[in-house]
């Protein structure tokens, strides 16, 4: 994952063994020596083989005369938008060939290897496979907003190796906001010093960053959002700020505080003229994100101080200056031969044709631009804090082929060249409401299914191999530290203190954070001090009893097969019992009280399926008052849900979602033999 | 934990509410307004309380009229070995009332709090205490060898954090030996950039890592280890080594080289004169670790190249030449006014009064040194590495009480003056075996239980009682980030790939890693860049389940309760049928199946220990053929386990030891009226 573009398999296998070694071509750059050091390392972290042949490096390459791994590859990589990422992988039941152009393609096919790694009873080995594989999009990237919440190095630095592992190639970092300020400027030492709370990256620390990225094939590029979200700015330097705001610090709270920069106002324009390049140069990457969110250039327009500065640039409407700032903006960026992205709320037609814009608002504007003739990725559908299943963003295509296409329309009007103008996509982690401690468990392993939709070809689609493949991958990204497994059992054995956490990693099993908007709403209730390591913290999308528990009911749905009533029985029973054991660990824990109440729905609802689930058996239709008071206990749990996530500033219920309701209902159905058969009707009806 | 000097406790109890609030006095340090955020965030995660308060700091310090936590601090402390880390806790049912003379003892203060919570089935609160408070001892250390294995920045800082959380105040970092050098020097490049292989701090990391040490009241000492485990100098720069290795390269095994930089050379000299200035500048601390491990200046006066040097400076022994280095070496940094500490090998009766020297080859060492004038440390005795029970560094006190000292004689031939000359302790933690992701569970919690007997007076001795409270701590640890608890699961996922993980934690919770010198005797089959990720690393020291089933082992002995039996039974039964779920799991998973003998084991000593337990029933003694025929059953399998440990080379085993076969044989024994009676008096009188 992702699926490489070509793959054709034979039988057989090459065994790995303590003599497995790797042969680097004299002249290979550095990073490929690195890239095999570390999949020597993680190849025997899996396997528990000693390896023979230990570190290698230019100064000791240590070419065996018939290495394992023979590595080919003609020239280092410009770390640039459009460089070549292909590879090929020759595997043989006695060598491999791993083959590329450039060492981007070398370290993307050390993770393609790592993946083929497989076992038997007799060991572990690689299957005989042939592999030719580049990606579909270019720009294939996961936006971290550090500036709601801070993320430290390491959790970035885990990141980084967690989008190596799944060939992801653009950190988009987003330092600023209202919340916050996070890079140290030399030029303007006020915006750390004041706007951070000693919450940033000083400028080595960025090097470091940007470094440990390109070593892996990663471009970073850094985003300073102008000129909204304001308020971090202001607090330093309130001079430049439309309203000043500095006396009320940093916002402590999300959402759009309509706060923006005078752009109206040259001595502005001079600040950012000397800002700009200084955080650009720290930075390699050729593209450089000014942001564009929120913006509300009529305020500005509107403000009568700034007529002067207007009429003297020929600026008369909140367009004309949204014009008149991006291209001033980008002349300077162009000094130094830099390009700029842009959030599509700044879009405009009479923009540089070389801006690259990050499409959010809606999903069909990637089309009108790229028509338009402007370069745009798509991110809109990948809004990692919206906690929707990974499945939501993975089909999500930027780009979907004919033969799957929904809007086939729209679609047929795209040139080629047009096409081509869709350049990829970003998954967006806005951290309103995500600290340092779950930011992984928000991030995957959700972003793999992203980066396999911007990797692989369009018609790579079927779900359930892609959860299955997910399930795999999810594990294996713990080899990067990320804490996104660990997380939970942490935040609940923190919570609970001496007590076993069992009953709460059952009950949590069923659970997942509420979605969409409902997560927003959050915002009026948490500060960006509040904590963030709560219950609902620890729940996570695609909660994965929930999950197996649905793969069953649809199973026994069709097959009415044993097993699968089994599994279902077991899950039911699990559920019903918990409760009690919730009440006994909330009894002595006042964090977890808030839990009640959900955990006896989940018992409730056990309850109804156990006994709908007896009435499967039989080939009489269950009796409709029995149907019926069953339905409404479900459905006044339902409501009772509803109403706590409208709730949102209660902190009295578990805040996450039961999301086995539906399935507790399609086993009442199963109860009845024509709503069995409709269920049927639907559920194919919904794959097509 | 560590417990206080003093605490008196009152019925009642200041209940923690959303109103929440601290006052911080003007001219507080920023240290203490950092720690108190950090106190409130960690106070809110734990119980999910939205305080009203929010960041406090200089600019905002928000101080209410009536705080329910009142900080008065007199003035900021200098860093330094002896400051005053006083506190005292005054806790009223509506105030907390926290004092110190520095702000050391407050941030000494907060954590003591944060140990104070509590809660019932009312909610959280603090109970009414009057708590005075001051270290026993003034050097409460943590050595990190970063050298054998990097430890990157993350890694240290969240142990800082640890430290700091158990009132720890030095953090002791070995920056080279044999496998590497750890430091950026700009004057000699080379060090970093050949001897490194990319794992060094950088100056800024450095200065990262002391400032954010500083923060919470840690100093950092630097240890340069001299002459000797040069090895990676000499990759460097072999000009200066004895015997030069460059061609070799780092060294890729544990365990002492007999490399030695050529300190009978002026150039030496010159070189170290100008490097050891460079690097102590990074480190504010005024003390500077020389090392002096593994010492051998008789391969130096027996080099005939150096005689001319040697004769020239009077040196005409090994010991002479010793004491040339040491004092030439002080000398050049007394013009910074830094002091040396160094290992005990370096110690010598004729060197600077002012050095303090670090206690690891033997106990009484302490006494002789501090009878001669010198003040020094314990290490001996809190060496992580060996893998032993906490509770063998808990006993291990560098001064102990009269009333519990073993050999009074000595200890009565310290004068108070002397006395004074044992100045604390540091935990070792050699990182031979220990990698990133397994430090923390090498480190945590054992060292706890160390910062315990550092701080604590030395009458505070029951053992159960400490493990009582490290239980609770262990989980509390995690707020630091620390993976010491979640890496286990990691790694047993990682190894055993989809497979649910519930029978290896049910086997690796008998299990604990070899120890002692066996530990050592891992170099020969270990490489540096060997896994150290399998399951050997995920075993941990005080393995919880052994040792709940010894609890209850024990207290069956005296009580034959009926409670400990059904632990005891449950237990059993656990582990005799957890071997198939084992067997089934090693069947596709290659790495696990050199687990297949010790589950076997393990089945078989429960099996032994229910038909033993089946008989403690009745009055009847168990016949003497049943009693032999099990220990024969037994004491195979511990014969063994013998023989593996033994056979340090072989990986067909699971590298752990079963720590249950004695509590089986205790069980054996309770079978039969007399040798339950002897076990009884001999349990009893071993507490004595």
């Amino acid at each position: 994952m992702p699926m490489p573009q070509t793959v054709t398999s034979e039988p057989g296998k090459l065994k790995i063994l303590e003599d497995f070694s790797i042969s680097i071509p004299e002249g290979a750059s550095k990073k490929v020596f690195d890239c095999a050091n570390r999949f020597l390392r993680r190849l025997d972290g899996r396997t528990g083989l000693f390896f023979i042949q230990g570190v290698i490096s230019e100064i000791h390459p240590q070419r065996p005369a018939f290495p394992t791994l023979q590595v080919n590859v003609t020239r280092k990589a410009n770390l640039d938008f459009q460089e070549n990422e292909a590879y090929s992988i020759s595997l043989k039941p006695d060598k491999i060939l791993l083959e590329a152009e450039t060492d981007l393609g070398i370290i993307h096919g050390f993770e393609t290897l790592l993946q083929l790694l497989s076992n038997d009873e007799s060991g572990y080995y690689f299957p005989i496979v042939e592999i030719k594989d580049t990606p579909r999009f270019a720009w294939r990237g996961l936006m971290i907003d550090v500036a709601s919440h801070f993320m430290p190095v390491n959790i970035i630095k885990r990141n980084i190796d967690a989008m190596a592992m799944v060939k992801m190639n653009v950190l988009h970092l987003s330092l600023c906001n209202d919340n916050g300020w996070r890079v140290e400027s030399k030029l303007f030492p006020k915006l750390h010093l004041l706007a951070s709370e000693d919450q940033y990256y000083s400028q080595a620390q960025i090097k470091e960053i940007v470094q440990y990225a390109s070593d892996r094939g990663i471009r970073v590029v850094p985003e300073i959002n102008l000129p909204s979200k304001s308020t971090a700015i202001q607090v330093a330097y309130p001079e430049f700020g439309l309203t000043a705001s500095q006396a009320n610090g940093l916002s402590r709270i999300a959402g759009n505080h309509h706060t923006m920069l005078n752009v109206g106002n040259e001595k502005t324009f001079e600040f950012l003229e000397k800002l700009l390049p200084e955080i650009s140069a720290l930075f390699p990457d050729k593209y450089f994100h000014i942001g564009g969110d929120n913006i509300d250039f009529k305020l500005i327009v509107n403000d009568g101080k700034n007529s002067d500065f207007l009429k003297k640039n020929s600026v008369f409407s909140a367009e004309g200056l949204q014009v008149y700032f991006i291209n001033r903006i980008n002349k300077s960026f162009k000094k130094t031969n830099k390009k700029l992205i842009a959030w599509d709320n700044m879009f405009h037609e009479n923009l540089d044709k070389q801006t690259i814009f990050q499409v959010k608002t809606k999903k069909e504007t990637t089309y009108d631009m790229a028509i338009s003739g402007y370069q745009n990725l798509l991110s809109f559908g990948y809004e990692l804090d919206l906690m929707l299943p990974a499945q939501t963003h993975y089909t999500n295509d930027p780009l979907p082929p004919l033969e799957i296409h929904t809007d086939k329309d729209k679609k047929k009007l795209l040139t080629p060249a047009q096409e081509n103008n869709i350049i990829g996509g970003e998954a967006l982690m806005w951290t309103d409401f995500v600290s340092a401690n779950s930011f992984d468990s928000r991030v995957w392993p959700s972003t793999a299914a992203i980066a396999e939709r911007l990797w692989s070809v369009g018609t790579v689609v079927d779900i359930s191999d892609m959860y299955k493949r997910l399930e795999k991958v999810n594990i294996q990204l713990q080899e990067c530290g990320l804490n996104h497994i660990s997380n939970q059992n942490a935040v609940l054995q923190q919570l609970s203190g001496q007590h076993d956490i069992t009953p709460l990693k059952v009950l949590i099993g069923t659970l997942e954070p509420y979605k969409n908007s409902l997560q927003l709403q959050r915002g009026s209730l948490y500060k960006t001090y509040s904590p963030l390591s709560l219950f609902t913290d620890a729940a996570i999308v695609d909660a994965y009893d929930a999950r197996k528990f649905r793969t069953h009911i649809i199973s026994y749905l069709h097959t009415r097969s044993t097993p699968d009533k089994i599994e279902i029985d077991k899950y039911l029973r699990l559920w019903r019992d918990n409760h009690n054991e919730i009440i006994r660990i909330a009894s002595s824990v006042p964090t977890l009280r808030h839990l009640l109440k959900t955990s006896e729905n989940l018992s409730t609802l056990a309850t109804v399926g156990l006994d709908a689930l007896k009435h499967t058996e039989t080939k009489i239709n269950a009796p409709k008052a029995w149907y019926d008071a069953h339905l409404l206990t479900i459905n006044t749990i339902k409501k009772y849900q509803f109403a706590n996530m409208s709730n949102a500033l209660s902190q009295n219920d578990a805040r996450c979602e039961l999301v086995i309701i539906d399935d507790i209902i399609t086993l009442l159905d199963l109860a009845n033999q024509e709503l069995a058969k409709k269920r049927i009707y639907d559920e194919e009806h919904s794959k097509k």
